[in-house]
Order: structure tokens, then sequence, then C-alpha cells
């Protein structure tokens, strides 16, 4: 059930928010202890929240579309009353949060019923988590966004939260085989997560369809004054972007690294993305990347961990044994570099970007698969991030939605990627996209 | 006489470029052997291109106010034929550039006549020039834009372009009693200049009144590609601004360092302009810096540091020996800054460009002394950039105008300061603060 869905049937009263409530609690209780998506759920507060919309539905103030619908929040994510934990040894006593992010607070004033907090990798980077993909426990989900991504694909909620700073939003979404928005760097206040880094953090949700991720987005986007990272850019509708228009798209598609890297499963996968978009009308052109492409992984990461290793610098120096081995290596990473390495990452960031805009001319979107293979058999690594972090870097919205599953079962996934600060064409292309794929599988009802 | 009065002449046919190009040429042959704020000047191009204009608009093609004006560059800004020297012993031999920065051919297409290149200290850093302040040559004219704020002020030209990273606009046009105006960051693209830092460098104008620099900042203003920090933001007519308008402005005074470091001269000029201000209608109120304004200094300089290091780095190492003792220092020191270092410092950048905006909220602009004293009786320095480095960290527009003359007959002046991007506004209340107070001192004739 999708949240559209969900939410047509609550305002005519055909389903109550409690009841939808209570069908979550239940699948948790049924799938949760093998796939472990949940860091904590507030059993009692969501169900008081979803009891309170009902009676404000049937007072007649219906919020809108995400009014009593069910979510779950990455756990670097502030929700009041619950500790903010972030998957970290170091936070493992933290107190309950005395006030929510401001997404959090957004989702809420929007009607969002608040289930609980999703597990993350520790503090949102590479070591991986404890939670299982849904279509097969044997796979990684993806990270760092790994239990919102889970949750989401395995129906224990209906959309959640997450973040991405290289591809931690696309990576899950593509092997767990939902929708996944990463929107422009700015679009959404960070106020109130556990930074990674603020020059490539973009907080976004996870869905079942590319409605679904439009309407949380439409809820979450905007200034906020206390993420000054937050642009006071104007939000579109992104919801009626997605309905049904005039005219087929013009897509770009990436080749290089994107084809290079891709597995069989992969190719394929995109392949019959491509077939199922001209057959609908689309034109396919090829994409080239600016010259600036082959450094664009180096500056990433120089950016990512300089700003780290300045988040942590002073915990670190004492505790360091505390963290996980993937992130102290990222922080020592971070610890070594120059100021002047920082600054020319920084400016060829900022090249880049403008370089950029010449790739987006005379297209809607650019095309490229989602992550170079499906969710790999390994529990010791997330993935993959190569084919997402180019977009982190470049501060461009991202949709990632699946399109064909793999020999072995697993979802392989698309991404999709517009201009800064227009979600509302990306959305109108992948909602046209989603329709032109017409992927409808769902991992298995008992995952193994 | 100022941009707008001989354009009046020029377009009605009663002065002709060609005069205007050669008085400015007379003015240097009689005063820039004292005042040498020349570095070069192209006298055939100039009385060619004044020959051009002047056959234009007896053709009926008046481009606008600009057109015939005999206008003097930044040594750090590319024009067509000149050579880019930066003030540098590194690029005495440098060849001449082979095409224009994006605001000098901005300015062409105005209309303007380049006159030359003028001087700047080595790499628009500390290390004075040999340029003499027009009121009196014992006095340094500041820096780094020291040519273009001594031409301007001794009638070698009508407008000038410089450029600030800390104080380099405001400081020289305070020292020199014209009018100076730093943009906001990204509102005019650097494309074509030596840069110092692209986190906090600002081509800006310098001309003798305030619809001077308006009239020039009108022309270089807008988004370039060439320049990714250039920012996409629309350009209003800074002109029509500074046109006599209704009501007086809400003015808050900044107080703290900007009083406490402020010599007697500098606290009457700002004294007389407080009650100029509010004889005429105007209300001054106190205004609260936010509390990060301490470290302000500190983290500019990092980001400054950083920067120009990167910019340097490679050429440094081979010829240290060559740059002044000065940037020499500069550069050293951000080799020596960590990136942790800089990601803090840019980090702190953003939250205080979103903390600034509550101090701006409920006044029109800040008002504070332009800098601590006048100009120091001193050749070996370029003066303090103390009170201007904060608004070039902010990125706020700033415009710095005359206000009376200190005791020893060298003026003094205040610095107005607006909202990021709105500088039509910051234009409105400079132009009525400029008939409010009323200065119209000159400097000598034949300056001694």
């Amino acid at each position: 059930m999708t949240i559209r869905e969900a939410s047509q049937h609550i305002r005519l009263g055909e389903l109550s928010p409690v009841e939808r409530v209570r069908s979550c609690l239940d699948r948790m209780d049924a799938v949760d202890d093998r796939i472990r998506a949940w860091v904590v759920v507030d059993r009692e507060g969501a169900l008081s929240a979803a009891k309170e919309a009902e009676a404000e539905i049937r007072a007649g103030r219906w919020r809108g579309p995400l009014h009593g619908i069910p979510l779950g929040i990455k756990d670097i994510v502030d929700v009041r009353g619950l500790p903010t934990r972030a998957g970290a040894r170091l936070l493992a006593d933290a107190p309950p949060a005395d006030q929510d992010a401001t997404v959090v607070s957004r989702l809420r004033e929007a009607g969002g019923v608040i289930l609980g907090k999703t597990v993350t990798t520790e503090f949102a980077c590479f070591d991986p988590s404890d939670t299982r993909n849904p279509w097969n426990l044997a796979h990684t989900p993806g990270g760092s966004s790994s239990g919102s991504a889970a949750a989401v694909a395995s129906g224990m909620c209906l959309g959640a939260i997450g973040s991405q700073t290289g591809g931690s939003i696309s990576r899950p979404a593509a092997y767990c085989g939902v929708v996944g928005c990463k929107p422009t760097h700015g679009r959404v206040s960070a106020h109130g997560f556990v930074p990674v880094s603020f020059s490539l953090d973009h907080p976004g949700p996870f869905a079942r369809s590319v409605a679904d991720a439009a309407l949380l987005l439409r809820a979450m986007a905007g200034y906020d004054p206390r993420d000054p990272v937050s642009a006071p850019e104007p939000v579109a509708d992104y919801v009626a972007a997605c309905a049904p228009g005039e005219g087929a798209p013009r897509i770009g598609m990436v080749g290089g690294l994107f084809l290079d890297r891709a597995d069989e499963d992969v190719r394929r996968g995109l392949e019959k993305a491509r077939q199922a978009f001209e057959t609908c009308g689309a034109t396919v052109t090829g994409a080239r990347m600016p010259e600036a492409f082959g450094e664009v992984h180096r500056m990433h990461r120089i950016l990512m961990c300089a700003d780290l290793a300045a988040y942590h610098q002073a915990q670190f120096q004492d505790r360091k044994a505390d963290y996980r081995p993937g992130i102290r290596g990222l922080i020592e990473e971070g610890l070594a570099l120059s100021a002047v390495d920082g600054a020319g990452a920084r400016w060829r960031q900022i090249r880049f970007k403008g370089a950029i805009q010449e790739t987006l001319r005379g297209v809607d979107v650019l095309l490229t698969p989602a992550a170079p293979t499906p969710a790999p058999q390994d529990l010791t690594t997330t993935g993959d991030p190569v084919f997402n972090s180019p977009w982190s870097y470049a501060g461009l919205p991202t949709i990632v939605l699946p399109v064909a599953l793999a020999r072995n079962g697993l979802p392989v996934a698309v991404q999709l990627v517009g201009r800064a600060f227009r979600e509302a064409d990306l959305f109108r292309v992948a909602a046209w996209a989603e329709k032109a794929i017409g992927f409808n599988a769902r991992p298995p009802e008992q995952p193994s």
C-alpha cells in the first residue's frame, strides 16, 4: 500500500490511522527480528498520534495526504523524546532529544505519525549495520540509511527519512527496490541531524512510489533559518508535478564509468528502462560529462573527510577506540589533509557545479544505473556508492527507482538526475518513467 | 566632474568623449608622477575607443551613461592587449592578456573607455605599492586597490574597478575620499581576475558619487557562466534606486569594535553622519552583532590564507624569494593550516551569514565608520581593514562614502552595509545619505 492509497482511504474514513499504524507494528513483529530495520519503536507515541489524527480527521480537519501516515526516521535525526544514537557506540547512552529536527516537525505538522528510529551505519558512514535486505537476508540493504530503505521495502512503514553524503539514499533505495529521492543540496534543512559533511549532506525521503516521495519532500522542503546551509529557494508542488501530463521527456544517458562499472544485471536493467522510455516516446541521447568528472570522487572524499574530521576532532582525540574502523579511517584521513587540499576541492566542486549545467543542457534529466550491481551478498559491506557520490558532490537532485529483478531475484534500479532546485521537473519525469517501466515486484512476505 | 554630469554633456554633444579622455590623460601628465596610480596607460587604445564612441553617439547610437566615459582597471584584472602584472615581480614579464575579464567586456559593451591599468599591491595583498594619497603624498592611499581609488580621487579617470577580499575597496575609498562599493559576494563575475580567495573576493567599483558607483555596478553585475562563484540572481536598476524617493531610512549603528577602535577624527565623522541622518528624518538605533562576531577576523584570515595558498602553492615552492614579505607570510600561514581548520572556518562563515540576517532585521542598513583612522601618514602600510573584513566574510554589500575632513585635512568616511543581493536597497539609502551628509571637499589640485 502506498501513502497515496492509504491517505485516500483515511480521508474517506474507510481506514483509520490507528489501524494503519497497528498494521505497521504487526508487520514489525512479524519480520523485524530478521530485517532489523529499527533501533527504537515508539509504539505508544505512534498510537497516540494516530488516535489524534483519527479524531482530527473525523472532526473534518484533514491536514493533507500525510495525515495519519506512519513514517520511520533515520537515527541520526532528532525526534523529541527518543535518543539519537547514530549507530554509534559513543552515543549508546544518549539522552532523549528535547526537540524535533526541522524535517520531523514539518512532517508532524503535515500529519505524519513517527513510528520510531531506523537503523543507520555508525555516524552515517561505511561500517555496515545489522540491517538485512528484505529481498534476501544474506544481502546488504546498502547504507548508510539501511533501516529506512529496508523498513519501507518490507512494509513496516509507508515512508521514511534518510540522508545522503555519498550514496546513502540512492544506494539502499536501489538495493531494496524502493524509490529514493536525494533533493538539491540546501533544499531540505539538516537542522537536528548528526552531520557527516555540511558540504555534502542531503536529507531526503524513501517511499514506495515516486508520488509518495514527492509528498514527503513537499512536506520536508524549504528554507530553515536554523540550518544556514538550507537555501531560500521557493518550494514547488512536487505532488502536482507527478500527475500525468503532456509530452515525453528528453533523457541524456551517461556512459563512461556508469557503463564500465555496471555488471550484466544492471546493464540489462538500464537497457530495459531505455527501451521502455523510447517506446513511450522519450528521446534518449548520449550525455557527455564535464572533463573534470575524473577527479570528482577524489574531491568528494576530501570534502567529506575534512568536514567529518572537523565535526569529530575533539571527541576523536579522547575516544578513538570507540569508533568503528571504517569511520576511524575517514576521520584520520580528514585530519591529515591540509587546508590547501580542502580549498582546492571546494573550488573544484564549485566549478563542477557550473560545468555540469552544460551536460544538462538540452535534456530534462540524466539517466544512469543507480548502483554497479544489485545488493551484494556480503554483510561486511554496504556496497559501492560510486554512481551516486558524483551527484552528491554536484548537489543535483536525483530520484532512484526500481526497474527489474536481477537473475538472483534482487532488484536493480536506475537513477534520474535533474537540475539544481528544479525537483518539480525531476518528479514530472520520474513519475512518467515509473509508469513507463511498470515495475511492481515486492520482496517476499517472509524474507529468508 | 561625475560620470553622470559628463554623460549628460556627452549625450547632448556638448562634450566629446575624445576631449574627456584627453582631459584625463592631461591630468595624469600633471599629477601621476607624484601619485603613481597607473601601471600602464593605453593612450592610443583609449583615444581610439573614444573616437569610436564619439562616432556612434553622433550617429544616434548612444549606449547609455557610460558611453565614452574613461575608466581605470585594477591590474589584477585582464584587459585585452595589456599585461596583467598584479603588482608582482613574478608577473613582471607577463604577456598581454588575450581577452578581457567579464567585467571589462561588460563595461566596454556599455560604452566605457578603458584608460589603462591601476596599481595594486602585490597579488592584492598587504605589501604597500608606490601609490600615494592624492590628499597628501606622505599618506598611504590604502590598498589593495590603491591606484583605482587614487586615480578617481585625483580626477585621472571618472570611475575605476577594484576588488576586495578583506577591505581592499572600502579602505582605499575611505582614505582617498571617494565612493567605493563592494557588492554581495557572487554579484559580480571575477572571471579574468587574479584571485586572492574565491571564498571572499568581491569585484566592485570606485566613483565620485553614489549614483556613479550604481552606474558602474549596473554594468558589471550579473551571473557569468565563466565564474561559477557568480550567482544567478536578478540584477536590479541600481541607478533608478538612487533617484530621490519617499521616506527616510532606518539605520542600525554598530558599536563594539567599530567604536572602540575608531580614533577621535573618525568618531567625530560618524557622529556628524548620525546627526545629519537624524536631521533628515532617519531612525538611528543600535544594532547588535551576532555572538560569533568575536571569531570573524580569525575565520576570515583562515579562509583567505587557505585559498591564497591553494592558488600559489605550485609556484611558491620554486619562487618563494620572488614574493614580498607580507604575501609570503600569508601563503606560509595558509600552507600550515589543516583541512579541519578550513572546514571549521567555512562552516562558521555559513553560520555567520545566517546569523547576521537577524542583525539586519528591522533596519534598512547598518552604519559603521569605514576605517579606524584617516589614511595613516605611513607608506610602509596600507592601513587596517578591521572594519571591512567582517562584511567581506559575511558577503554582504557595502558602500563607503566620505563624510568629513579630519584635523589633518584627510577625509574620513562611513560604511553602509545592506542585505545580500539587495544592492538596490543599499544604493537607495546611500544616495539619500550622500545628500544628507553633503560632503564636497576635493583633494588639492597639485598634491604635495
